[in-house]
């Protein structure tokens, strides 16, 4: 492959129409985080006008998703619902060494998105009016997450 | 961040190689409905031979689903499969004001996508044979959809 | 529209900073194929040092997914829940035609996510410690499976 290609790519980077930042969320514990703000500062500092916003959850006990933003008992039924499909403590699960969260985290990741693609339209993430996104944290502790923004 | 990252960008917009458009889908009632040729217009339109078409719903209570195009059944099975997973009138649920299929909808948009990314190779979605794009209206009653399809 | 539109996206294309390959993947059977080293091969071809990796799988009977890397029985347990709640030969079905383990198939698909886009970061994937990216094969039958690496 050429080495314009490595110069253009690096050129891209610098000038800042593509851009990647990992952002350490600091997590309380289980449930629903909204992080729209913190996606939309990121598109914002990258003064991109119109293109396309990827999000990346780099865990797999965790994961990325668009819900109701009004409610919160809308958020409160979608986490209990899934408790209740995905349980702790199924003899169905062997692999049990990382706590009784761990595996029902896994599948909750597995039926649910690792990353999410938004297009950015006049320098804005063109989410519709009731769209908030959350990281969703399946451990019961908290801590920090990574969650990367691309914007291109 | 330099300037000459917003004046590529408006460029790049100008010219065409990136691209977002809204479409305003009008969707009968609840299920599967096919919007292949809607997204395939808009790549072609574009006149991008080579790149990526992200596809993003603009709303939690439908969602977007790459399903076989061929027999019906299959998309009916799926309906009705889902259905009895994610049930109406679950007493589970405290967000009951927007009616019985509010929750159910944004449980089933949790469980599907809200963003979905096709290549474009010569000029076309490299979509396999029986894959057909569906937007996948999760309340009962029809009316407009936003669906934006970004080309890059 | 111009078509310094096309001539930019033949360049682009030519000089590799948008690229896709169609990868065929032998697949043994029904299960999580781990498809990590293939993907990071692409990426490191293109030689792209800041960009988005996005997998396309060109089937509605496979998906793709994100899951731990380290412990097999993780994988196994994910398999063995996703074939508890989606079972064969449920009386729902009427899609049938194609044998007991094609419309679970679907469904699975429709669970789980026929697309998923990572971050390139330094020239790499920018995956989490414990992430692999899998081929999760969901009829009982081997054979070729797509799949689609674009990078940008």
């Amino acid at each position: 492959m050429p080495h314009i290609c490595k110069i253009f790519n690096i050129l891209a980077s610098v000038v800042g129409f593509i851009m990647s930042e990992i952002l350490k969320i600091k997590i309380p514990g289980q449930g629903l985080h909204m992080i729209t703000s913190k996606i939309a500062d990121v598109v914002s500092n990258s003064e991109v006008a119109n293109g396309l916003c990827t999000i990346f959850v780099r865990h797999t006990s965790a994961s990325l998703i668009i819900q109701e933003n009004a409610d919160p008992s809308a958020r409160k039924d979608l986490e209990n619902w899934l408790n209740r499909l995905v349980q702790e403590n199924d003899p169905l699960y062997t692999h049990t060494l990382e706590g009784p969260d761990d595996m029902p985290a896994h599948i909750k990741s597995a039926l649910t998105a690792s990353s999410l693609s938004i297009p950015i339209m006049q320098g804005r993430l063109s989410l519709g009016t009731w769209q908030g996104i959350y990281l969703w944290e399946h451990r019961h502790a908290g801590g920090i997450r990574d969650v990367i923004v691309h914007v291109a």
